[in-house]
C-alpha cells in the first residue's frame, strides 16, 4: 500500500504519495484527470521550459527586489535539478487537463517549493515551508503568462535544436544525391506518364528546393514564436509585477537558453492567441506536404524490382514480408509519410484549438503545444530515420533508366521547333499505336531525313532550353 | 439607371429594384453581405426546397385552422412557380449571411407575398398587401426550423436524386470491368513492390466493395438527415404553432417530395446542432477517400505508354500536351481526384461549422449546407464523368501484363508451403542478384527439380487458397 | 553492459538482447525506426488483439489439418500469455515503422515462436526451434490480413468495451439531468442573444439527442469494422491457406472474442483500402464535434460567477488560478474540448492515410490504428472524467436564472400571434432603446391593455405550441 | 439551334459554337468534364493572369528572336483585350478538368490565335491562321509552366490587391476603436470566468495584434509565391526555349504588373510542387483562425441585449428574426466567422493537393488555386464587411461595464501582494459563497483595515505591472 501524507490547498485536504514533491493541486489534476493515460503525460520539454522560466522570474524578481537571494538561490538549484531530468517523477500529470495548463503550472510550483524545503533540511510533512508555491515560485507571474512562455521556449528549443540538425541532414543527403545523378539522364514523368527527358539530379535537385523552402518557411515563424508572454500574468496587463520585469525576465531567458527570445510587444495576444503556434505548425505542415511528395516519389521510382519503374534501387533494410520470401520494401518512405499524415491532420487539431480562444485567455493550450512538439518530433526523427535508412543508400539503376530513355516517345517534343507541334504528334501516334520506335515512324511519314533525326532528337540536348 | 421602389421593415425604409418581388430585408442582406460575389449564392436547392416547405407549411395551417384557403391557395402558387425555376431571379443572396440563413428565409418570405399579391392584382407599390410574409407565409415558423428543414430536404433530395444515380452509375461500370476482366492474371502488388499474382478483375472488385460500402455509409447517415426541424420555431420548443403541427408538416413535405422524412423527434439539438449534416458529410467524406485511392490506382496502373506500369489502357480523351505531341494523360483521373481533395476539405469545414454552434442555435448553417451540397454535386458529377470517360473505356494491355508476371519473382511466394520461407527466400534474392529467373535460380541452388518448379510455380495455381 | 546473443534472418545476423524473446526482424526495425520515441509505441491493443488472432489461426489450421495439435497448444498457450499482458515488454517496436505493420506482425511471430520454445524446455540460443516464426506461427497468414485483422479487433473491442460504456455514463447524466431540470423555465437563447423561453431540461434534452444520435453513428460503422482481412494472405487472393479457412479463422475469432466478427466478404478491400477505419473514425469525429458542442454550452452557460451568464452552477474541483485567489474554472469542459480538437484533427490524419493506398495495399495501417485506438481512448475517458467530475455536479442558479427571464424582451414573441410582428417588434425596440419593461412599453404604446398583456406574456405559456 | 464550325486538333475533329473564339480543345473539355457547372468556372483571375504571361511570352520571344514583331503584336493586343474582360464569354471551362489546368492555357491559346486571325481580318471557318495556338502563342511555353506561372500572378494580385487593403481596412478600425476605449476599464475573462480588470483598449490591441502578425505571416509567403516556374517549359528544364528567357519572361511580366516576380532558381520544384500556394494559403488559413477568436469574442461581448455580456453594442443592420420581433443579431460576425470555418476546410484541401504531387508535375492545381483565390476572396470580402457593418460602430455599454467591474470577485488578486494568495482566497470565496462584496467578506474576516481594502483594490491601478 502507498503511503501517504496530507496536503491542502484552498479547496482543502488531499493525500498525496508521501515520496512525492507535488503537492495537493497535482495531486487533484491526477484524480480528476484519469484522461489518456501515461503515454499522454505532458511532453518533458515543457517542464524543462518551465524549469528555465522559473529560474529566469526568480532571477528577475531577485534583480528587482521582489524577492530575497535566499529563495531565489533555492528556487534556481530546484529548476536546475529539473534540467537535469533527476525529478522527472514528480510531474505525473497528463496534456488533458485545464486549458491553460494552470495544473502544470502549480506542478512545477509544489515541486519547487517543496524539494526546496527539503534541501534546505525540512520534511515534506512540515506546516511551515521555507519556500511558498504561490507567493514565492510563482511571484510576478500566472499560469496564464507561464505556460504560453514555456510553449515558445519548449517549441523554439525543440525546432532548432532537433528538427533543424536532422532537416539539415536530409537536406545535405539531398544535395549530395542531386549532385551525384547530375548526369543520369532519364525519362520524365508528368500525369504520371513519360515525357521529355530530365536527369536524375534534377529530379532530387527539386526536393532540395522543396525542403530548402519548407526550412524557410519555418524559420519565418520564429520571430512571433521568440515572443514570450511572461510579465502579462493574469489578464495581459501584468498586474502584479515589479516594473521593468517583463522586459528584464526575457532577457535572462534569453541569457539561460541562448536563444533570441524577448518579451511580447502585445501580452494580450500572448494570452488570448495561440497564433504563433498556428503559424509555427503550419509550416510545420508544409515540410509534412513535401515529404509527402518527395516519399511518394521515391517508392515509385524504386517500385519493382522487375515490374515497377525501378529506375532506382533503394537500400534493403529488412526482409519485406511475412509470406512472401526475398521481398524487400520502401519502409523508411512508409514511415515518413505516415508522419507526414499525422502532422496534416495535427495541423487541423491546432487551428481549432487556436480558433476557440476566449477572451483574455486560450484554453487549448495543453492540446495545441502537445500537437506542435509531436509534430516537430515525428519530422525530425523521421527525417534523420529517412536519411540514415534511404536516401545516402539510394543507387540509381543505370540499365532501366537507360532502357526507359531510349523507348520513350516524348522524345518527339525535340521536334517541335523543327517541324511544329502537330506533324511531331503525327509521328509519336504512329509510333505508338504500331509499337515502333520514333525514327521509324519518323522515317515513314517522310516528315524528315534521318539525318536530321539523329541530329535533332537526342536526349542529352533536351535537358535546358534549346539554344544553349 | 435602375429603378427602385421603397419598402420597409422594422429597421426602416430601403429601396429595391422595382422590378424584383425581394423586399425589404433581402435588399438590406445585398447591402450589408458583399462576400464572394455572384459565384457564390446560396444554393438554388435550398430556395427550391423552402418552396416545398413553405408550401407544406401553408397547406398544414390550412388544414389547422390557423390560415385560410385564399391565402394558403396564394402561396401554394408561388411557392410551384419558385420549384419551376421562374422566380430564380429573385433570390439574389450569398451564403455568408447571418449564420441562421433568416436572410434568405426572409428572402422566400418577401417573394410569396409579393408575388402573391401581384398574382392577386395588386402593385408592388401598394402600402397593404393580401399576404403578410412573415404573419402568413412565415406563420407557424422562423428561420430557425425552416432553414435546417431546407438543409434537410435539400441534401436528402441531392443525395438521393443526383449522387445515387451517378454513384450506381460508376458501381455498375466497375462491376462490369471486374466481371469482364475475371481470368487476366496479372501482377500483384504491395508497398508499391511486386507481389503474388491477383487477377485484374479482383482488383476492380476491391474498388466495386469500397464504393459500395461508402454508398452504404451515405445510406445510413438518411435517417438522421430526413429528421425535420419544422415545427420547432425560434428555439425549438414550437412556440406560436398549432397543435399537432410538427407532425403534420412534415407528413405534407414527405408527401410533396415522395421522401420519407419525419419530425425531428428532438426539435432542440434539430436547431442547435448540425450534427447530421457533419454525419453525412463524413460519409461523404469516406466516398471521397475512395475515389482518391481509386484515381490513383487507375492512372498508375495505366501510367507510360512506355516506361510506366502501362497494364491497363485509358481511352484517349483530348490531346494531352500543350508542348509534348502525342501525349494522352489521365484527366479524368485528376478530375476526379481533385474533386476527392475538395471534398477532404470541405470535410473539415463541416465540422468546425458543426462543432461552433452555441445554445438554441448553431449559426454556420449556410456555410454548413453550402459545403454539403458542393461535395455532393462534385462527387456525383465526377463520378458520371469519370466512368463515362475513362472507366468504360478502359482496356487491359495483355502483352505487359503477360510480361511483368512472367517475370516476377514473388512467384517464390508459392514454395513456402513446399521447402519453407527461408529456403525460398534464398532462390528469390539470387535470381534478384544475379538478374536471372526463379527456376534458373532454384535449379542452381538445388532446392528443388525442375518438374517440381514447373508444377508448383504457376500463377495461375496462386489466385486463392492452396487447396482448392 | 547490456548482454546480447545473435538472432539471423534473411538478411544476416543481429544482436538482440538475451533476455528478450524477439527475434531479427524486431531487433532491425528497433534499429531502423528511430521515431517518437516510447510514448509513440505500438497501442498494446494491437498487440492483445494479434494474441487472439494468432491463436485463432493456430486452431484454425489445426481444425484444417495444417497444423499439428502440439504445435498450436503451445502457440496457443503463449497467446494467452500475451493476452495476460505478462509478456508487455517484448514489443518495442513503434508506430512509424512500415506501413504495413509487418515488423509488428513478425515480433508477435518470433516472440510466439521463442517463447514457445522455451516453455518446451529449448534455449533462446538453440538454433532450432520447436516452432518457426513464419513457417508455424504465420501459417495461412500475412502481414497483410493479420495486421487488418487486429486493426478491427481493436478497434471494435476498444468501440464496445471501452467507448460506449463510458459514453453510456454521460448519456445517461446528461438524461437524468434534463429530467431534473424539466421545469425550469429560461430564456433561450439564439445568435447568442436572448430569444424566447425554453427550460434547462429542454436544452440538455439537445445535448441527448446529439449523444444518441452520435453512438448510433459510430454503431453504424461497426459491420463494417467487423469485417476481417484474414484468409486474404498477401494480396487478397488467401494464397497459401487450406480450404475453408477464411471462413472457420473468423468464426473463431468470434468465438474467442464474444463479438460478431465475420470474414470480409472482399479481401481485396479489406487489404487495399482502409475505408472501414475511415467509416468509424468519421463517426468518432462527429462524436468530437457533439462535445465541442456540449462543452462550450456549458462552459458559457456556468461563466461567472458574477459576469457572466452563470444560469448554472458547475462543481469546483481544483483551485483555478496560480494568481486569481478564489477563482474556480470549467476545466472539465477544457480537458473534453480539447479531446474534441484533437479528434476532429485525426480524423484528417486517417482520412489522409486511408486516401493513400496503392494497389494491392494500404501502407499507413500502423498510423491510422494509432489514431482511431487513440480517438476512442481520449473520447471515453474524457466522457467519464467530464461525467464524474461536471455533469453529475450542474445544479440551476435558480435567481440568476430567474432574473435573466423576467427581463427579457423577447418574451415579446408571444404577442405576434395576437397582435402582429411588426406591432410586438415596435414594443421591443422601445422597451431596449428606454431600458423599460416590455409591459411599460406596450402600455405607453396603446397596442394592449394590461390584462392582455398579463394573460398573453406568460413564459410558462411559451414553452411549445400556442394552442397546448 | 446553336450554330457550330468544324475545329481539328491531334485526335480530330469537333464541333464548336460559330461565335466563339475557343477552339477544339477547349470544346472537348466542356465535353469531357461536366462537373460541378458554371458556378465553379475557372476563376477569371487566372485568366486575366494567363493574359499577361502570354503577352510577356510574346514580348520575350520577340526580344530573343524567335517570334516575329507582327505575331507578337496581334498576340499582345489579344492578350489587353483578355485583361479588358471584353471577352470572358470565351472561357467557358471549369475547375475539374485536367490536373495540369492544360485545357485552360489551350483555352488562352485558341482564344488568342483565334481573336488574332480575325482582328487580321480572317475567318474563324479559314483552314490556316496568321496565328498558331500551339507554336506561336504557346511558344517556349508549356502548361507546366504557365498554369503554374498564373497561379502565381493571380494569387500575389489577389494578395496585395485585394486582401491587404480590406485586411488593412479592418487593422486600422480595429485600431482606432484600440484607442478609442483605451480609458474603458472592465472585467476580464480567463476560461470564460471573471478576471482581474482590463481596459476594452487592451482587448482590442490584442485583436490588432493577431490581425497585424496575420498580416506579416501571409507576408512572409510572398517571397516563394512571386517565383515564376515559366521558363520550365514541359518538365523543368527549359527544353524549347531560347537563351535567356526564363530571367527575361520573369521581368516582362514584374514589369507588366508592377509587381516583384522573378524566374524560380529551381524549375522543377516550381512544376512538380506547390508549396508556394500550401504555404500561402497556411498563412490565410492563419488568419482564419484569428478571424474566428476576433467574431467570437465580439459576438458573445456583445451578447444580450439582457442576459448576456452586453458590455459592447453591436450596429443594428437589420431586422435579426422573422419571429421574434425586435430581436437583433451579430449577423457580421456570423459571416465572419463562416468564413473563417470555410478557409480551415481550405486549406485542407489544398493540403491534400499539394502532398499529391507525382514526379515531374503537381496534377492537383487547378483545385489548389480555386481554393486559394476563394479563400483570399472570402478573407478580404469579410474584412471589409465585418469593418464596414460591424467594428466601425461598436459602442461601449458604459453602465453593464461598470456594474461588471464593480461587483467583480476577482479584484481580489490585487491582495496577493500584500496579505497573500491564500488569504486572499479565504476573502473571495466567502463573499462568493454568502454572495457579500469583496470589503464586506474581507472585514468580516478581520485579515485587513477598511483604508487598506480601498486603498490596494483599486481597478484601476490593476492594470499595469503594481509599482509602476
Amino acid at each position: 500500500m502507498e503511503d501517504y501524507r496530507i496536503e491542502k490547498d484552498t479547496i482543502g485536504d488531499v493525500e498525496v504519495p508521501a515520496d512525492k514533491y507535488w503537492g495537493a493541486q497535482t495531486q487533484r489534476s491526477r484524480m480528476n484527470f484519469k484522461i489518456g493515460g501515461d503515454s499522454m503525460r505532458m511532453p518533458k520539454q515543457i517542464i524543462k521550459a518551465f524549469a528555465v522560466l522559473k529560474k529566469a522570474a526568480a532571477i528577475t524578481n531577485l534583480e528587482l527586489g521582489t524577492l530575497d537571494a535566499e529563495k531565489e538561490k533555492l528556487i534556481s538549484q530546484v529548476c536546475d535539478e529539473i534540467s537535469s531530468g533527476s525529478l522527472d517523477d514528480h510531474f505525473p500529470l497528463v496534456v488533458w487537463q485545464t486549458g491553460s495548463g494552470t495544473q502544470s503550472n502549480m506542478n512545477v510550483n509544489e515541486v519547487i517549493a517543496n524539494r526546496a524545503h527539503v534541501i534546505s533540511g525540512g520534511a515534506l510533512t512540515d506546516t511551515e515551508k521555507v519556500i511558498h508555491p504561490n507567493d514565492d515560485v510563482n511571484k510576478s507571474q500566472s499560469s496564464n503568462d507561464t505556460f504560453p512562455t514555456a510553449m515558445s521556449i519548449a517549441s523554439y528549443k525543440a525546432v532548432v535544436e532537433d528538427l533543424f540538425p536532422k532537416l539539415g541532414y536530409l537536406i545535405n543527403a539531398i544535395s549530395q544525391k542531386s549532385d551525384e545523378f547530375k548526369d543520369i539522364v532519364k525519362i520524365g514523368r508528368t500525369h504520371t506518364m513519360d515525357a521529355t527527358p530530365i536527369t536524375l539530379g534534377m529530379e532530387f535537385s527539386g526536393y532540395l528546393a522543396q525542403l530548402q523552402h519548407a526550412k524557410k518557411a519555418i524559420e519565418n515563424t520564429l520571430p512571433h514564436v521568440s515572443e514570450l508572454a511572461l510579465g502579462g500574468t493574469a489578464v495581459g496587463t501584468g498586474l502584479n509585477t515589479p516594473n521593468g520585469y517583463a522586459d528584464k525576465v526575457a532577457e535572462n531567458i534569453a541569457s539561460l537558453t541562448g536563444l533570441p527570445f524577448k518579451t511580447a510587444p502585445n501580452k494580450f495576444e500572448a494570452l488570448a492567441a495561440k497564433d504563433a503556434m498556428v503559424e509555427l505548425h503550419g509550416a510545420l505542415k508544409q515540410l509534412a506536404v513535401s515529404l509527402m511528395k518527395i516519399g511518394n516519389d521515391i517508392r515509385f521510382l524504386g517500385s519493382g524490382p522487375r515490374s515497377g519503374l525501378a529506375e532506382i534501387i533503394l537500400p534493403a533494410n529488412e526482409p519485406g514480408s511475412s509470406i512472401m520470401p526475398g521481398k524487400v520494401n520502401p519502409t523508411q518512405c512508409e514511415a515518413l509519410t505516415m508522419v507526414a499524415a499525422q502532422v496534416m491532420g495535427n495541423d487541423v487539431s491546432v487551428s481549432v484549438g487556436g480558433s476557440n480562444g476566449h477572451f483574455e485567455l486560450n484554453v487549448f493550450k495543453p492540446m495545441i503545444i502537445y500537437n506542435v512538439l509531436n509534430s516537430i518530433r515525428l519530422l525530425a526523427d523521421s527525417c534523420e530515420s529517412f536519411t540514415k535508412h534511404c536516401v545516402v543508400g539510394i543507387q540509381p539503376n543505370d540499365l532501366r533508366i537507360k532502357d526507359n530513355l531510349d523507348k520513350s516517345l516524348m522524345l518527339i517534343t525535340a521536334l517541335n521547333t523543327h517541324i511544329g507541334y502537330e506533324k511531331a504528334a503525327q509521328i509519336a501516334k504512329k509510333a505508338y499505336k504500331e509499337n515502333k520506335s520514333l525514327k521509324e515512324s519518323a522515317l515513314e511519314l517522310g516528315l524528315l531525313t534521318e539525318d536530321e533525326f539523329n541530329l535533332w532528337v537526342d536526349p542529352t540536348k533536351m535537358l535546358g532550353n534549346s539554344e544553349k
